[in-house]
């Protein structure tokens, strides 16, 4: 096994992928408890916007029983490419969607979406295929199951793509607290409750 | 066994404690993931504001380690009787607590509180020894472990207690849904994502 | 704790009920594998069936966001009193609910529905107070989590219930094999493979 | 809940029932591994061996699919009396086996067998219906899954059963290790690997 | 580790292979439950069919204790190449199995059977060093525990082979919904409850 | 079930009983990891020590292989009553065992040991039997897996006995911070990491 | 990620190596139950006497607090080298062990031992280096928890080792069941209580 | 995958790594329990003591939320170098602990530190790429849950890092007991309860 050079997400380079969040599909999900799958998914898009990453989403069938869109992501990025997909399973299938990627001129794909084994992993082996260099955030996508889950993972490693979790893409691609200490701060408190009952702990006592 | 007559809640007759919410104690809290435990103490407070019952928040010690009551709490019960005990660690030994329960001439308590075999076992016990009716809300309270947990439940329960969750608390206080549809509605949006994703498809469609 | 009486369940006592198994409400049932509980309410559904036990289905908001009743059980029984409730939780609430259980003339009750904390909870324990003796069907029910599950089973327990499954309710119902050999052998096939794989198994070897 | 006497198990008032242990329903247990079953059911059988206990087999339909019981049990107890029954599912229902509990003149009935929810629970709750002190050996008692064991241990413990496992069940008939020691560390050794690692330390250390 | 080219499954250049689901063989199988199993397996077979794949069976002494192929699967390809195998193990060792697959002209190995950690392997490996692609159905194969599976997983994927499931593989075949909407809406509708419940959630909704 | 009087732990009426934590029955312990057991039956003599509790050790043939009691708890009460066993199982028939405990004076029994199904719950039915309050440490008591741990707590619950963990036997007994609060920290700090965290936090802030 | 050619087990190449299976170190085993544990390595021992595989036995201090190698597997092979290690901890660091594995010409190591991250990793590590195929035993080798086995398994596939369990290990080995069928079928019906009954069912079934 | 040269820890080669054992960011910790999280990485300290490892240690914004050092660390390790770092998140990114590595001449990184993901995994894929080898102890690091765990242990694996743990970085070091026998032992007897029984139950029985 030789060791590659260390692929590090920058934000000047990256782009995040939002595949198939709808309300139907999500109830597919079944590796994480609702809570805590919603919950991260809001975080990884909280990122996204955090950094001004261009942000690019897309669905599958809408109009049908998959559901449209998780409300919250579509209002969190009101002018992102929005791609509902007439009928390609693999995003990036459809050329608007790689059209939509290529625009932005970057190199690192920030990929979830839901379910982990297609939605996802369809789009991230093309992608590697092609050069692109991907990030998938494991926490942020969705399957049936811990086997389906696992599976998924092994596939996607083996091509090449890179596992991460939202709050290692958040401090990969912030780099320095002193970037901007507040915001990060502000970011993961939302996010992660023993974080923010540090946070509150210290508050109180440093107010004092 | 003997039948006992159902105790149902009622709304008029309930009342909510919150016991040790803390931001340090809470780090205790193993038996849920950080964003379960958030979200189903969250929850709870929100059934207790929709219901508007008297609701009775008491901490131990929230000037030391502890740490202070959860902020999203104490913002939702401004007015509520908030009694920081001074050392007591069963809330029932402490009288302006009990007199606070008692004030509201109610004899049903919905309980939840860190940790379970402390600060909710403790107070569940003894007002179950002075006749109350105690109803736990297992979800909304935590501690270290699965053992633990079970204990505290096992002895709770040959006690008395009844044993039940914010969700089911809060279909027992409604018993109709047509006595505020779109209010439990709601409710039920914010803190079931599988239920919003339902409310959120069934929307789309019959927007149609 | 004092020794009962071994209440047995009888197919000329018993009825079935069937609550909120609806397309909808299912997907927040997360403490068993969508095909698990799929298979298991069918299971239930075939027992009531085989045994021509008198079978009451009822639904809650079926025109909202909750779906409509699971197709497969509607045709089971089209002959069943079916009462979609406009608004009661608990649908021992509702009038034509439990005039349709009293019009069987029976006593015991085996009931299943979604979620267990509710749907199934609420009027197994108004049944236990007017006098029914309740059989919960555990693995035909499910709820949000173990926790949830732990403590709603715990609450019916207290109060009387009989925690069973779809195949002891089969088998207790039956008593003896040779009420009907082929009949029961061809309904546990359906439901358990690993039975069906014993009988095929047996099936090539004696045929030889 | 009121304190029952310690009905404590007495070699001399004590019987053994081994239940439907086939090799064909035996594929349908799945709540421990087989390994694990195997040698717990071995290990009650070595119990009731070593203690000269009445002990009573029964089987239900061996010669179809469900198969035979088990060699090693059969070959175990040549001399018991072993009641191949003819279609009743609870095997109280079958007279020879009651009789034949009877005829031992004793009241404490240790129970075993597969699956938990039916071949035990139902025997077991007649038996205590009839006034007899039934104690359950959980781990040689096997079944379709957790939710059906635990479903299974409610109802028998609800009755008056007393939930044990083999080994409690040998030491309590032991009750003195001096009533013969080498049989006891004979017998806890072929079934307790890390017991007879203990012991094998021990005899090599002091042996020198 | 360098990236390789994305094999990509094609509906005109896979087979499936269908190894050794035996009723016999599959009670050896605990790392999924029996019913979640004998679904995986149908659809795996649904899925076959339903893009004319050519797919073969084998069988190892079937007319032993290991029992034939499960019946399903022999009706839904009565003229499919089957091959019991005299003795080999390893599938791959029998000449009319590999006959079978080179007549078919087809170079990506679809696999899954009956146990993972030989049956599935064992020709796996075999296909590998030969130059076929091999995809893995991970759930539709099963073997004795989590260990068992978790270290043939990790053998197959460092030879090259693939990690998938049932859905992953009906996803990557059909490309693009289009192809067939119906037709994969009717699939995946029979062996995902969850998605089934979303359709026909739908249906009533927009039948109105 | 009727409601009992809460039997509240004293530290003027409990007594210690830690049972046969021996070095080579310990290998035995599987339903907690090496270090967490460890850890709560060193904490639960740390709260035996801290409340000047009259302490009874016992052991069951320290000679052979079950080997000498843990030296640390020995250590930790040199001066208190220690009772070798010389063969009986159940401490409880040993008379010196039950003459320490009279020699008390005290009626709560606070009982921890190896393993939990025998050396924990046989003195707990017995003392239970006499009139005894008997209060079980669980996670202070090991035994060898979970199945027979939960067989094990719902014979003793069913006999009357109150499952409790360290923890909460250290907080009923203390009742009020203020009898000792450095005291009381010092000793949750030394056994519960994420509270001395929380100290260490605490001490830190506040000392600038 | 290349595809490297199929190492298939041979008999004829292949040696056996039992590292550390010591009375006191398995006490430290708690990624398998003390039951499961023992049959597989039982299990293992059995396959090497049935392909007369040269087998090497070695132990670490067998003199002190390890305890001596379990007697079974020592009586297995009373001829095989045994090879006590004065102190290395890598049994490749041990002269004779080398040599004994070298004497036998073959260049398949099959190896199993305690602890698995040390006793079983190091000499994998070792031997791979030197050129030697290594065929893990991930079912008869035991270590502290999960982490460390999945931690220990990804160096040692890191470096080239193949994952594997006793029960493929001796499928591979045979190759074809006419080598010696009822040889194969003794082996597995001592080791798999699932196929042994499928054996005692078939062989009454068609003595008939 | 080609196999590479066996990358043994060497004492004299190696320095340890403690990144943010800090009071606040520690209650992220889930994968782990807290007593054996706290075990682990006190372990992990006592064998870079035992032999004399070069040790530096960082922390991330100390004097905030995020909590001072673990004091247990600090005080072992008074002189070495101590790096709280202005804001870097990725320890590699601060200079002076770059320096300080470089200062000690060696190449073999052992490293841990809270979270897995961030603070663990970038430095490591930062000084695999600068060419250094990283041993990463899984078992004192520890992350939010057992998803982040392992795509943490995925994403460092295929950069080249090894996955070892505390025991057998020491076994490693170590080399040969005979190199200091009491001093491994009285280490691991500190860190194992198991071996430490194992210690105790020997030295009795040789004491003799």
């Amino acid at each position: 096994m030789s060791t590659v050079p260390y692929k590090r997400l920058n934000k000047d380079d990256a782009v995040v992928l939002l595949v198939d969040h709808q309300t139907g599909l999500i109830s597919l999900v079944q590796d994480f408890s609702p809570n805590e799958f919603k919950n991260k998914v809001l975080a990884l898009a909280d990122v996204a916007k955090f950094f001004n990453l261009p942000t690019i989403l897309t669905t599958s069938f809408e109009s049908g029983p998959n559901g449209p869109m998780v409300p919250e992501l579509k209002e969190l990025f009101p002018d992102a490419p929005y791609i509902p997909r007439p009928g390609q399973i693999n995003a990036w299938d459809n050329e608007d969607f790689v059209k939509a990627i290529k625009a932005t001129g970057r190199k690192q794909l920030i990929i979830a979406g839901v379910v982990t084994d297609v939605c996802v992993a369809f789009p991230t082996l093309s992608a590697l295929a092609e050069g692109f260099d991907v990030f998938v955030v494991t926490d942020a996508s969705g399957t049936f199951n811990q086997t389906v889950q696992q599976a998924s993972w092994a596939r996607m490693t083996a091509a090449g793509a890179q596992l991460m979790n939202w709050f290692s893409v958040a401090c990969e691609l912030q780099g320095d607290w002193r970037n901007d200490m507040e915001g990060l701060a502000n970011l993961l408190s939302q996010r992660i409750p023993n974080y923010r009952n540090l946070i509150n702990s210290y508050t109180v006592l440093t107010a004092k």
